[in-house]
């Protein structure tokens, strides 16, 4: 059957369920972006499931054939269902035949897993009406709990002598809890997503926000707020409670990213595509629509155009004149002054 | 007795209680606005406690005659109430006679509960001398723990080879822990105080917050600072960052307000009681005392007054010149081209 | 031996280590800063140990001639060690001979643990490397937990039933699992490294974040940002989401501070040292390099100079004209007028 061959992602994981019986929320400990047709098939003919896709819930002796059969080809994972398998809760086998809008709560997580594991990049998923299919949620220190059942389990926690503890009511469950991919930090876990991407060499300070669908490519420096769809390029730098404009809010088209070493200053904001090498100064907001004076390198005034004409150029400062009050861009001084020194060593 | 007639509030709750037994805060599942004549009448005939302002903590023999009272009138409270005394913690019934100045802990908690069940709306209970009389507590996995018997805690937690997990040290706790009123999310719950009122259809994302007394009508997208006493109008959002002065600070005895269906943008501010329909710039910070140049539909000059002189007015836009550098107003262009569009279906 | 004549500190904590039994963590009850020849020469006596620069793990027999000795000079340390030994987890003794630059993980928490119990101002101690010497930890739930380890932790926890919450990924622990210094309120924990200096009367609001060794000598009010090695002086108020700029960042070398009673409104910024009793407006950010026009009391133009000049003078308002929308500097109008009434009264 063909639809092995090209599977796009495959999961196998412990899933929370409310009273109803419905998967709620998904931990996969090894998400696999395109498990090949060996593989694919090998775990269909285990548990007599077809190749295609669909959200299985694992019986007693699906988990036993599936540990057993991966038991050989990919130990580890097999050791993870195996122990997995003890907690009581349901496992569940999850396959994406190709990438589609997802339908189910099982793929939706499977693919933010995808973006945390750092196997798919940001935007290069479907995740059309992921919002609507999550069911908000309140997260504790007794785990997810379906909001119909939280008031009971409340007062159940207080009766019993404890404080149930509701971290967060959200349909996105922070990243930290699923995965923290090699070489980060986070310092408040409380505010990345699951579905971020976080590069390698990220620092995200307390300040620093990533939500689902964004995040970093590489090394960054993290303390503002990385809003849901924005790509921020390797090297660069985003100040204490800087803002990106999201392409879920304001009704955006345009998706936002910040280019590699970049600098975004403290308190400052950004609303168009930023290129290589770009500043925006401390405290200045740069909308998409914001009319800038264009300045060669001896200051004079070029033009006035708006900031989107200057979506993707690389080299640019952007700053508001602390005396005119005008917000200026001229080519970013200190790379110039880099270009220099290099010209000089010839 | 007439003050039964007119009980303003009641609630039957736990209460945590320090080392001297003093209360030091009451979570109380279902408060009671206005519980009225008969059901207060009942309750205190149970107790056998005169119809007053009182806060009473219960005896076994209360607890089991209040049980049986409220299994006829109450019986979805009496089955928490039974619940709760299972817990060994000290259970109290409050009664407040009339909405004046709070005398007691368990008062001051009664009315944080009214707010954020939604029985009261912000601004509309006595809350005078509130904070003087909250303790400041440790809020931890452990519960709330009173600050001179924190330091043994912790200590005792490492012995025991755990972490006390000091989540908080202030005057109010997170609702969340007490209550979460339907059809609402809250990202990060560390940031919405007790005593908050969120309306249904609210989201309040990682970098929203709201303090105790403050909150949103209906539907709105918070992902910035509703301050002590701030209230949002339904249909607004609070741009990522945004600030709303509050009344507690700069000494202001103007009430901050956001009308409906506004938009304050990322890292703006609001220093003045905004009206319906209004927009804020991403960045720019409008005090009661900044000057603003009003502008007409051609964007001719009108006049430069003060902000606070615009307070309450509709269909407004607040921009600053990023040419000029000068902070203007001009009537909201979108709400305009919206109006002119419904006349052209005429 | 003259060592411990003047050694600098000496901690005796509980360490948690990796599964290379490093010590990766230390909580230190009672840091001792300059505890003295006798005590120092005591408890080496009682440990069989030289008066010098050591990091000790303590044997069973040595814990009991440690509290042996304490008993009678410290009784309360002594108290705290014996409860800390019934852990399972290993005691070591920290001493440190002089100020220099640590080599150690039990060092540099001792010395973060000497802030935060207030024992050292900020800016004094000798913290060079610490960032490099500190390992990034997973802080849960269930205590640090060293990264090597943690995805096999995550997965024990789910297998088990439960949800492994990860905190914080941060070579920095919050403070308040440590110590809560006297008088201090912290709405949200996860915003104050250890390290930091609070003093006494501070309120970090929700929005607040001190870094380590940076904080405020006295009663202060912070809903901003205090950046590493930023000292703000008694009766401040930093405005909500207000920044500084830290010395760690944009490789400043000049330290950042704030005054005694200053106020910095929300969403502004500071990049140079301010002095006494100066205000900057809401929304206003005023870096190093920022051209003010300073004005006399009559708002006459005096000259334009760069922020930095003025760093360290008292009384000066900060504000961006909202007409001309220059940045201008003048004589703190308030305290103008509070001088005024003065010398009315005399």
């Amino acid at each position: 059957m063909s639809s092995t061959a090209n599977l796009h992602s495959l999961g196998i994981g412990l899933a929370s369920t409310n009273s109803a019986g419905e998967v709620i929320e998904v931990f996969y400990p090894r998400p696999l972006l395109a498990p090949g047709t060996n593989l694919s098939a090998g775990i269909c003919s285990a548990l007599s499931c077809p190749p295609t896709d669909q959200v299985l819930k694992l019986s007693a002796a699906q988990c036993q054939n599936l540990i057993g059969y991966l038991d050989t080809v990919l130990p580890e994972h097999s050791a993870e269902i195996s122990a997995m398998n003890q907690s009581g809760k349901q496992l569940i086998l999850t396959m994406i035949a190709e990438d589609k809008a997802p339908g189910t709560v099982a793929e939706v997580y499977l693919k933010l897993h995808l973006l945390s594991h750092r196997l798919s990049k940001p935007q290069t998923l479907n995740l059309q009406g992921a919002f609507a299919i999550l069911p908000t949620l309140a997260w504790t220190n007794e785990g997810a709990i379906a909001m119909q059942e939280l008031s009971a389990r409340q007062l159940a926690a207080r009766a019993a002598g404890r404080t149930l503890q509701v971290n967060s009511v959200d349909k996105f469950p922070r990243m930290s809890d699923y995965v923290i991919p090699a070489g980060v930090r986070i310092a408040d876990t409380a505010r990345v997503r699951l579905g971020a991407y976080i590069g390698e060499g990220t620092t995200v300070m307390h300040e620093g926000f990533v939500n689902f669908n964004a995040g970093t490519l590489g090394t960054a420096m993290i303390e503002g707020r990385i809003s849901a769809g924005v790509i921020v390029g390797d090297g660069s730098d985003l100040g204490g409670g800087c803002s990106t404009m999201g392409t879920l809010s304001g009704g955006g088209t345009e998706i936002i990213s910040v280019g590699e070493n970049c600098l975004i200053g403290a308190n400052a904001g950004l609303g168009f595509p930023l290129g290589d090498r770009c500043i925006i100064e401390a405290g200045l907001y740069v909308t998409a629509g914001t009319k800038v004076l264009l300045l060669d390198r001896d200051d004079k005034p070029i033009s006035i155009l708006k900031a989107r004409a200057l979506a993707g150029k690389p080299d640019l400062l952007f700053r508001r004149n602390s005396q005119t009050g005008a917000v200026e861009c001229k080519t970013n001084q200190t790379s110039m002054a880099l270009n220099t020194e290099l010209h000089n060593n010839n």
